[in-house]
């Protein structure tokens, strides 16, 4: 731990430490189980913990955890296991795995039912030059519309929605009341690098016992759209990352440094090898995927689904959504309902990032040895991460390119939820009594590394949720809304209310 | 001028300025001429400059100018004009363009012929980190089996041997013997970035008018490979360097900013369109162009020229020359000969750069709005740079890619030279009378502006000429070679000599 998030450690344990020790101390040795959970005195703790609420998420995102950086670590699993133990989970531990640590945290509260949490630590790269806020000051910034926003890099994906689940469970304690169900927390700080070691914390002994007693596991969400529309997603996309490096060095031809760009006439070109491997990986549009077998096994849309999809994008803006993302036409100048099926339904082959030779400004006139292709697969049910990284592989051989390096980095399952669960039946419940009708999504064209919890032994359903406002994960100038002005969008005290709503409509 | 170089320029005229300032009035105001020039008077000065020589070449490489960086500008020709000033020449001015400024300089000998002179003061990028010898000390450093040379950028492209040349003059200066030859000296400070602007600088009319009345153009050059043989270039490819951009924006489809990389199954990727387009550049074999019509005015191998080859390449060995290339294979697993045809005849379009969305370490989920290609084709005679440009950007068009950007950052058309021209008579000559007979070379495959020079009106021979060793142009660890312990070989000293000789050949 450096001296600054050390510094920052100590202050956050100076202001609220002292008294939110006696107090979880109290909470767990005498018997407030027996009097049973007191959801309004519970609701009644929010405003007052507001401002502590919005402090501890700007200190959060104050110590970003990046693992493609190697930034952060340890002091971001020794942090979020501390913010855990504060908001008074019991047992709240480091994880250690061949990557980056997990925290595993476990909070009893003598209920009936056991919720499992999802958290990641982790946050993804940013170029501050791209933001108009610092983006680990964490500012407080107005947006016209929607009110005071926390602006930093994880502030939506994902601290603001966890601080307001931690709030929650603050809100629980300040209330001396209990909690209506136990929590099992699952965190890791490798979800933005896909994720690669989260299988040695959930499978750990004792980690899958505590998970098999849940009846589901929560991913907290800032879930609310401009309109205030949410969605209930029933299940996520799998996706496979991984490096395709051509290199003289693996092809045996080309050269095994960077040479002379005039020596092309009589040398072959690793980078030249790559174009024409890529080439094959799709189709002529540059954008069916064509590697063979690719999707083959992938479930098709079912009408329930088809209808899930035909009735929520009745109630989205298809002009707004282009605008949003920048674009003018769909792909092959789908429709609405079409792209959002696509959207839905298609396994993907994306490339994230090219890089070979000189990439600085202007040109240098080399002949590079190396170069190499960043892609993501998105796959569906039933496709699997490991089927879909041997079909790539085996495809690259078929087609002649046996020596182009297929280098995976991280990647999972997708999940599935059933949308007769009691997690999902909470989730609507809550939201309708919030006055919202959620719009079913048949799964969520991301990625996370559910699959663990859903697919055997486990099988447990999974979903995110939670009342609140935020955009920008992955881009610049992230923000999550903490004072609404905006009736259709709650802020942070809304997003916490949600949460202790939905640990009682759990129970 | 920074404060840096203005101290090195100080200190430097400190020691050798006062002297060199009063000799060179001398020279210009007194009647040398009239005395004839005294061979060997200029060469018994040679080892007494060795020292002042050397300090100059490390004093210059000292302070780089490097066009696509923007780096060591206007420093770099200001640098240089006072080179040309304290060598000798009488006139010398920065001649400013459009992009970085070149150096015109004229030394009147009152001889009857006159020769131009190329030099270059610009270098190309390098990555410290690369080096075992940071790239800016122009450290002496001990090369087994070839004796001590100085490592640094730019040390044998082009300013060791360069700075051979300005040694030949100062040994005239110092020898108080006029030139055998006036000269008339062209420089510039784009070579790296393909000489976009030095047409501007040749075109001047008082420096066209000048170099009218030269008898050819020599280029200093490190002819001397590790056998201590040299090559006498009959001429050059040409060049053309572009960055190819496929863009949301341009496009018209695909986003204008990256979006999560999710969206690609509804959204168009502009990096395939790329992909799909440069395949199209290049055959099946990842090396042919396929441009339509490229080439198709490319002058074959005369048989002339192919005798050439085959005499050259007897003396040179296939496997030291692929060693150094760290091949395995020559392209289409071609013979020695076959490969040294392809390389003398074959116009290129080779990849120096790729770069899109995400370049860093590990992954990033984006689908990127944009992606680059850097470019550069070589072309042989009769095959021009607007020509081939123009080729290229006719089949994207055709190839139904009329949105890819194609951006000319420089270039220019090959050249050609007669053996029978007094320039390379001369040339041949000298290396001749030193022991070695020459390889004669249809062209080099490397290119340099020179068809400003051989194409009418001025239509000059123009060659490479010097004797001395260097290596790692555009690479880490360039060197050249000071002080030869390699009887093959020459150093600074023999260069110099050379030089001295050449002038008197042409003469």
């Amino acid at each position: 731990m450096n001296s600054d998030s050390r510094h920052t450690m100590d202050r956050r344990e100076f202001i609220h430490g002292a008294a939110a020790g006696a107090a979880a101390l109290a909470f767990t040795r005498s018997g407030f189980a027996a009097e049973g959970p007191d959801k309004q005195a519970v609701l009644a703790q929010v405003p007052k913990l507001h401002n502590e609420c919005v402090e501890r998420l700007q200190e959060w995102i104050k110590l970003p955890s990046i693992a493609a950086e190697n930034r952060g670590y340890p002091e971001g699993p020794n942090y979020m296991a501390n913010l855990a133990r504060e908001a008074g989970f019991q047992h709240a531990e480091v994880v250690p795995t061949s990557g980056k640590s997990g925290v595993f945290a476990t909070l009893n509260a003598n209920a009936k039912k056991t919720l499992a949490v999802y958290f990641m630590y982790d946050v993804k790269q940013f170029n501050p030059a791209e933001w108009s806020s610092p983006p680990l000051a964490a500012a407080i910034v107005e947006k016209p519309g929607l009110g005071r926003a926390v602006v930093g890099r994880g502030a939506v994906n994902s601290k603001g929605p966890e601080s307001a689940f931690l709030g929650a469970l603050r809100a629980f304690r300040a209330a001396k009341s209990p909690l209506p169900v136990n929590l099992v927390l699952i965190c890791e700080g490798e979800e933005e690098i896909a994720s690669p070691h989260f299988p040695q914390i959930v499978q750990r002994a004792d980690i899958q016992a505590a998970l098999k007693k849940c009846d589901g596991i929560v991913i907290p969400s800032a879930a609310q759209a401009l309109d205030g529309t949410v969605e209930v997603t029933l299940g996520s996309k799998g996706v496979v990352e991984l490096e395709l490096v051509s290199s003289g060095e693996h092809w045996g031809r080309g050269p095994k440094h960077d040479i002379h760009s005039s020596l092309e006439a009589a040398v072959d070109s690793p980078t030249w090898r790559l174009v024409k491997a890529l080439n094959t990986l799709v189709g002529p549009d540059g954008h069916t995927p064509a590697v063979e077998g690719f999707g083959a096994k992938a479930l098709p849309l079912t009408p329930a689904q088809k209808q899930m999809i035909a009735v929520a994008i009745k109630r989205r803006s298809e002009a707004e959504t282009m605008q949003q993302l920048s674009i003018g036409h769909w792909v092959h100048d789908a429709g609405w309902l079409e792209s959002q099926e696509l959207l839905e339904s298609k396994p993907t082959i994306n490339i994230e990032g090219l890089v070979a030779g000189y990439t600085g400004p202007g040109g240098k006139t080399i002949l590079p040895y190396r170069a190499v292709a960043k892609i993501d697969m998105r796959i569906v049910p039933n496709m699997t991460a490991a089927g879909t990284l041997a079909l790539l592989k085996q495809h690259l051989i078929k087609q002649g390119f046996p020596d182009i390096e297929v280098n995976m980095s991280g990647g999972y399952n997708p999940t599935t939820t059933s949308p007769d669960s009691d997690l999902v039946k909470a989730q609507l419940a809550v939201y309708r009594a919030s006055g919202i009708e959620p719009i079913l999504w048949p799964r969520s064209p991301g990625s996370w590394p559910g699959y663990i919890f859903t697919e055997p032994p486990l099988s447990l359903a999974a979903g995110q949720f939670g009342l609140g406002h935020g955009n920008g994960a992955h881009a610049p100038n992230e923000y999550y809304l903490i004072d609404s002005t905006n009736p259709k969008i709650q802020g942070m005290d809304g997003a916490v209310r949600s949460h202790i709503e939905f640990l009682f409509a759990m129970a």
